[in-house]
């Protein structure tokens, strides 16, 4: 199993910070780059949130956390991680530049992962000129410290193995890694969210409902059902005794039923920002960002644990990883001694292995 | 409040025998009309399940049950129910004539519901020629007897006051009803799950994913969040301390790239229903449907628990509602002389008022 040593985080927003975040509380030293000025504020407002859940989830006591660096320059957050996982914005041209950038200055051997939630790999690691081998998205879903899904897509020049070491280094932070069998622009969940997305915009802008309304649709309805079985899985049940042939049968024609707007997009003018933010403002009834913040995760740790509890106590879906997940940080905190300066000052002199490509290695 | 003092059941496969549960297990007597001549076992498999996850709900003591009761006619069912509900299968011409039916032996204070997915009332309820005005959707969510989302859409002939009468009732026996604003196709709900399940189609057609992986970048994702928030909410809080404006601003020009498929319908044919067959049995893992259906069941009661304890112990969402209908069974529970056949009968011969109007009725 390969396993991070030393992380570099590239771009410190919700994305980026909330990777900083889990590999902290791994007790993996992260060295985060980025340009914001408020980047150190934000990341601790990130880091304060996701602390707060891993105490809950890990009543026992937490690991030792990781060691956080704000570096000046991305070769000075790079130069010694063996995982680097860029979360800059969604523009090609960022991209190429960081990515050129971390290449550059990357121990050869180091996993680049990119946050990127649509752009294919192979289009990103053209920008890379030394080894656009290594290269993987490891596109991972808000919040990060919690959410254990991460979309695994290699481009043409991304090595298999490269591929392996990354679904191990993710899945040693409690990740559940899903490697996407063939490269296309928004991978699989944002292509989902974007249907929802895009039908949901229609359904508000012609007044059909109100954003708390389509929430309150989704919460009290399927998204009870999603957070423990996806909807073929859903469906299979659905179609009782007769399973999925019966309910493949049944469903198909309304393919061809205009249930849905989806042939058009709407336009994304103004007025529906502000109809959608208006709306939204409401349904928050007060609450703050920070609030919702910790509401969200406090209900995704209850979600979490009460499914680590079922399947005859074996846990099911993301409540067996996070049994696990919680299990192995338990055992971690028990290793390590909390927060000694010694044993920190000794992990931060420890020499990093270097390769010509991207290897596994062997769990210390 | 109005409440239900007699249901009838017109159907009863997986939705029609849900209904069917959700009622009998709130003590409500039901009569219930299915040709089917396996009906009877369909729907006691159903309640069995349900009784099931109920007594995990209630862990006190559930209330008496309602007797359910087969009619040979529709005429016979719905002779002297205060509530009807109809989930025949979604063809018009059927809905017409099983309405016409239930129209002209109803009671004419009798509120009709249909759980149609996504034929408009006012389609359907031209087929009522004496009180066109009490017919409302009412679309649930499979397992009716769990997922408390009720949609309610009233057509061009619907009194607004059976629509308050319709949710009253609904609400009566634990549900969450949302009025849908217009009277669309589809509604909201399965406008959203449709989208979804388009673009998944095409994901396992053009061979992305397997029903399996896409199962799991639900379930591990955002499926985990929506069980919560709906998406609305969920990018509110993801834009960070900016909210929701921002979000928009930085997701809105996503709608233009490629990352949907929708433009277009995949071809629903052989191949494609026999590759997600395949692939939806080798993701079952040998469990059968009755398996999964318990696991499902024992898993959305776990989510709704752990909900209910959430937001200071106020519970949140589908665990805040969950919390109130436990205490309410509990309460019931408390009340009644567990299977008195004095009762029962005592129950039986209560006249039913009746009216020319659906008109609000006091709980007794």
């Amino acid at each position: 199993m390969s396993i991070i040593n030393k992380a570099a985080a590239i771009g410190g927003g919700v994305i980026g910070a909330g990777w900083v975040a889990r590999l902290l509380l791994n007790g993996i030293d992260v060295s985060i780059f980025d340009p914001d000025p408020e980047a150190s504020r934000k990341v601790g407002e990130v880091m304060k949130g996701a602390r707060r859940a891993y105490k809950q989830m890990v009543p026992s006591g937490l690991p030792r956390e990781g060691k956080l660096t704000f570096a000046k320059t991305i070769a000075e957050a790079v130069a010694d991680a063996d995982f680097i996982q860029e979360s800059v914005p969604e523009r090609l041209d960022l991209k190429h530049r960081v990515l050129a950038e971390i290449d550059a200055h990357a121990p050869a051997n180091a996993i680049v992962g990119s946050s990127t939630s649509g752009i294919k790999p192979t289009d990103m690691q053209v920008a890379m000129k030394k080894h656009p081998e290594r290269l993987v998205v490891g596109h991972p879903f808000n919040p990060v410290y919690l959410l254990p899904l991460v979309e695994i897509v290699g481009g043409e020049q991304t090595f298999p193995e490269a591929i392996e070491v990354a679904k191990e280094m993710y899945a040693s932070i409690g990740m559940k890694p899903v490697v996407i069998r063939k490269e296309i622009e928004a991978f699989v969940g944002d292509r989902l969210l974007e249907a929802a997305w895009r039908e949901a915009l229609w359904l508000i802008k012609d007044g059909i409902c109100t954003v708390e309304e389509l929430d309150d649709i989704m919460r009290y309805g399927f998204g009870l059902r999603w957070a423990q079985m996806g909807m073929f899985q859903v469906y299979r049940v659905a179609g009782g005794e007769a399973g999925m042939r019966h309910f493949m049968a049944q469903f198909g024609p309304c393919l061809k039923w205009p249930w849905t707007k989806l042939m058009d997009v709407p336009e994304f003018n103004d007025e529906l920002v502000d109809l959608i933010a208006t709306q939204s403002d409401d349904q928050a009834h007060g609450l703050s960002i920070r609030e919702l913040e910790k509401i969200r995760d406090d209900n995704l740790v209850a979600i979490m644990d009460a499914l680590s509890k079922q399947n005859k106590g074996k846990g099911w879906g993301a409540g067996a990883l996070h049994k696990d997940y919680t299990k192995q940080l338990a055992k971690l905190a028990a290793k390590k001694p909390t927060a000694s300066k010694a044993a920190e000052k000794a992990k931060a002199g420890k020499p990093v292995k270097k390769a010509e490509k991207p290897k596994k290695k062997k769990k210390g």
